[in-house]
């Protein structure tokens, strides 16, 4: 299993963390919360899939996707009393999702012979959409539209890829430089409380 | 015409009067209660035929589909100040097109070749997505987060099918017997007001 | 560059400069402002694209799309003092656009061979979907459920488009007639507040 591997997993975690999360913040039942960390970890994938053309979707066709979700979701439930630990530790998780997941998308639209800034949307995507399907329908303001600049260290991401990527450097630090910095970012914007000019949204929830 | 077809037509006949309605509840011009009843109709194949690129989508290759739709839409509009009366039948009539939409779900899903718990979730989707869909533009809580274990009884209905369907029995009879197991679970669970553990939602709306 | 080819820059400009708007009147952040800008420009192309196959979808292949899109955004957000005086203006463009997507649709439907109902749903979905996608994110009523006879302008282009077109006229002449068609509806219905029959919706925010 190579590293990239190792980093999609935490990813598909991550994500399916958070929406278990956001389900019991809401108190939706049992099945919601296992629909809400399905889709938060598999909606940026499928929308980047349906994008291009790629069906059956990646998660029909590759079934250990799911028992994972299920798996982690399972977690998230008994574990819940011990949110507000979570919390912290998800965030970065959370980071760390919308970093590989940024990657696989630029990768994809590279492999998919679309123009770089093509392939850099493509990217962002499905890193964001996951959280942005997870938050429509908790009937929350999209994360990607709040104060935490997601969005935009994804791409700033996305471009760091494809500047290493035409680098030809070895595939792994194009993965490691881009997930870093991507996580980086979003740990200086909410420490620094730095945000985008202009302007700004009430809603001020954290990510979950 | 084979029974499957007639239940079909039952399950788009259902969901078309389940979305008129919603939408005359929400005060929606004749334009909008149109919209939400096609969406409601259609809103499940279509995302089970994108997720696997069965493209042009069905409706679009059907045609009678948009006339049965539209011809329904005008006898809900018709027969409204009925609603009192049709809201019994209607969930009965909702919940048959659940049943439908997540047999032609789940068997599109094994034509794909998809693996067994893949079709399920498929099932699940084109059975309850036009529901979902249908309530998320009429801005209320989707369906399958309410109390009354509506995909919870999709999946249920769905691994009952992949079980008959492995044990080779008449196609009939594995369509029959799914359709009627999740009737008979979505009846039980709203007579007996059985729900979901651990978390509860405020909104108690019904289906409409 | 074909008379076509203008309109289809116009439209994605009005839709453009419609989304910019819409997210600095909900106040979001510089990104913010881009995203909405962007799924309003080419989101009904893009479901469009979805539900016949052609994929990757159109903004994907044509690059030109998002430089015009981010070039449109920052003018918006430079001009943003200047709204008053857009808004009337932009009516104006957000209805061309409106006009030139529905055309762009029902060809689209025609050339993959559909019926003319079909095509003619598919004119709507492209023309109406970046304004309801628009409307769903920013958390407003879709533009669609609203009082101004928008989709309808839509459909009533694409039947006149539908007419024409089997005429064999000279496609411009199809073109400008099925744009001017929906432009005169939509302006008549607003100046003389039309509306359709039997339901109202209690919001009354003009399209931005």
């Amino acid at each position: 299993m190579t590293f990239f591997d190792v980093l999609d997993i935490l990813g598909t975690v991550a994500f399916a963390i958070s929406g278990a999360l956001s389900a019991m913040n809401r108190r939706f039942d049992l099945f919601g919360i296992f629909i809400i960390a399905f889709v938060t970890a598999i909606g940026g994938g499928t929308i980047r899939d349906i994008l291009i053309g790629n069906t059956p979707v990646s998660w029909m066709q590759n079934i250990t996707t799911m028992y994972l979700i299920s798996g982690i979701t399972i977690f998230s439930i008994i574990f819940r009393n011990k949110l507000d630990y979570l919390k912290g530790s998800l965030f970065l998780f959370d980071t760390i999702g919308l970093g590989i997941f940024t990657i696989t998308g630029v990768e994809t639209g590279i492999n998919a012979g679309l123009e770089p800034i093509v392939s850099i949307a493509l990217g962002a995507t499905t890193g964001c959409f996951g959280g942005v399907i997870r938050d429509i329908l908790c009937n929350e303001i999209p994360v990607i539209f709040r104060k935490e600049i997601y969005a935009t260290a994804s791409i700033a991401g996305g471009i760091c890829f494809m500047v290493l990527y035409s680098l030809d450097l070895d595939q792994n630090i194009t993965y490691i430089s881009t997930a870093l910095l991507i996580i980086i970012i979003r740990l200086l914007v909410v420490k620094y409380r730095v945000s985008l000019p202009l302007f700004t949204i009430a809603d001020r929830n954290t990510i979950e």
